[in-house]
């Protein structure tokens, strides 16, 4: 069983969707999709005059502040048009795909961190109703309701927090907390970057693997957004999926590709082994992991 | 089972939702709700600066033109805001909702019309790129799988049309349809008025019951978006739907009392009584229909 995270970014757009969907019509192995809507967020909140509030904390973490009228946003860009824009690419494909916020079916909750601090376009904030949050567990009874009868899901955040209240939590935990309840084989990221990069504005500086016994290079030339994947690539592998991967989301047969080892592709440490359990669905070839 | 179509008017809103949450949570038996969002959709549209534009055909039917750029604003409208804040109510309430568009699963087939003729300000237009279109189908599999499983699906236009174009459909005629496919023994349609009025201006107008062999004076009664509905609750009864109701959308428990027989009650014929299966899950009160 495999979990996709297909980032949110904008060099994924439509065109993205149907190579994606392509893979997945031929893949002989259940899926779920975990997609995140940055872009189609941000754009809609500056249509709406709602432009984003970006918090950076003291460890350097950029969070986006989410009050209660952006939260609306939030559903609109996420569950809204991605989600479903996604789904009916599947369709078309002949996926039996069904989209789904991790609100429904209680399949994720979240709670909310009372205060945000940090730093805002260079001044210390401390600001409050803040609905974004903390990812507190993963209920895998509905996705797995889907998948055993041969729908592919299609799952965004928000997660559902206290009295209903809708919480942005981070779609890579998200993805990673749903692999681990799964038992998921296979966890790949896709994002519009090769995979993870030494240098981030140079695609040519791949990291092409990371020990996770051994992950500090990867984590400090991860900056921003790319600390948290790495993070729960390691989680992911810690706990027992066999196979991650990071990789392009921008390219033809991005799924083929990503089982076939091309991206970064993250390593059990030696001492680790026995954890990883499961097998692949696509051996990786020794030459592709260089 | 029971399906509930919630309208998307304005004055059914956050405090509408938690009245019906209220009332699902006490209901012991399975129940599907089917929703608009036409109030969220037009603020949505003109705060995007696309207001809407409507087109009144010959026989007076008043359509929504929906070209590409719109079916986005409806999906985040309809299957962003609208259905993941009624899905996190009912979940507040205890209730285990499910929130999908009739594109999920396959759900519903919809079918654009390729030329869109009517009257638009005053002037004769023929609009093409329209994606409203007709109802083709409903394939109930996944709503069963779900209602099976203990959930409630909350569903919402639009539906899936060719190539993966999503298909703005009537959620009137979504709800008849899925009452049918799934054996419904009731229908019930929610909406900012007490039920169907004799005079629109008028609530005090209600017309308390409508003979499904004799529905003359109704639909005569019935205008604008109210023929679709009116038309959609004589299919449901010829059908096999037991118990129709119009009924008040605004008012604390709504189902409760629509189950009741408070609002427009739809009876079938006395010739036709044959085709009515099913059991009531709250007899109407004679009183109550006057």
């Amino acid at each position: 069983m495999l979990v996709i995270k297909i980032g949110g970014g904008d060099a994924i757009g439509a065109g993205g969707y149907a190579n994606f969907a392509a893979d997945l019509a031929e893949l002989n192995r259940p899926a779920v999709i975990v997609h995140g809507g940055n872009a189609e967020f941000s754009r809609l909140s500056r249509e709406l005059g709602m432009p984003p509030r970006m918090i950076t904390s003291a460890s350097g973490r950029v969070t986006r502040y989410t009050d209660a009228a952006t939260i609306d946003v939030m559903l609109m860009a996420y569950a809204g048009k991605v989600n479903k824009r996604l789904v009916a690419t599947l369709q078309a494909a002949g996926v039996n795909a069904v989209g789904l916020s991790a609100i429904d079916g209680r399949i994720a909750r979240g709670r909310r961190k009372p205060v945000l601090r940090g730093i805002e376009d260079g001044k210390t904030k401390v600001l409050r109703d803040d609905h974004a949050g903390t990812l507190e567990g993963v209920e895998p009874r509905l996705i797995r309701l889907l998948l055993d009868a041969g729908y592919l899901p299609v799952l965004t955040p928000p997660a559902l927090g206290e009295e209903g209240v809708p919480i942005n939590v981070d779609g890579d935990k998200l993805a990673l907390e749903l692999a681990i309840a799964l038992g998921a084989d296979g966890l790949l990221f896709f994002s519009d970057t090769p995979g993870l990069l030494a240098n981030r504005d140079d695609e040519r500086s791949l990291i092409r693997e990371i020990d996770a016994g051994a992950p500090e290079a990867a984590l400090a030339a991860a900056a921003g957004r790319m600390t948290v994947k790495v993070e729960a690539a390691l989680g992911a592998i810690a706990r027992g999926v066999g196979q991650v991967v990071f990789a392009d989301g921008r390219a033809e047969h991005p799924v083929q590709r990503a089982l076939a080892g091309e991206g970064t592709v993250v390593r059990a440490h030696a001492g680790a082994t026995q954890l990883v359990t499961g097998t692949l669905g696509v051996p990786a070839t020794p030459e592709a992991h260089g």
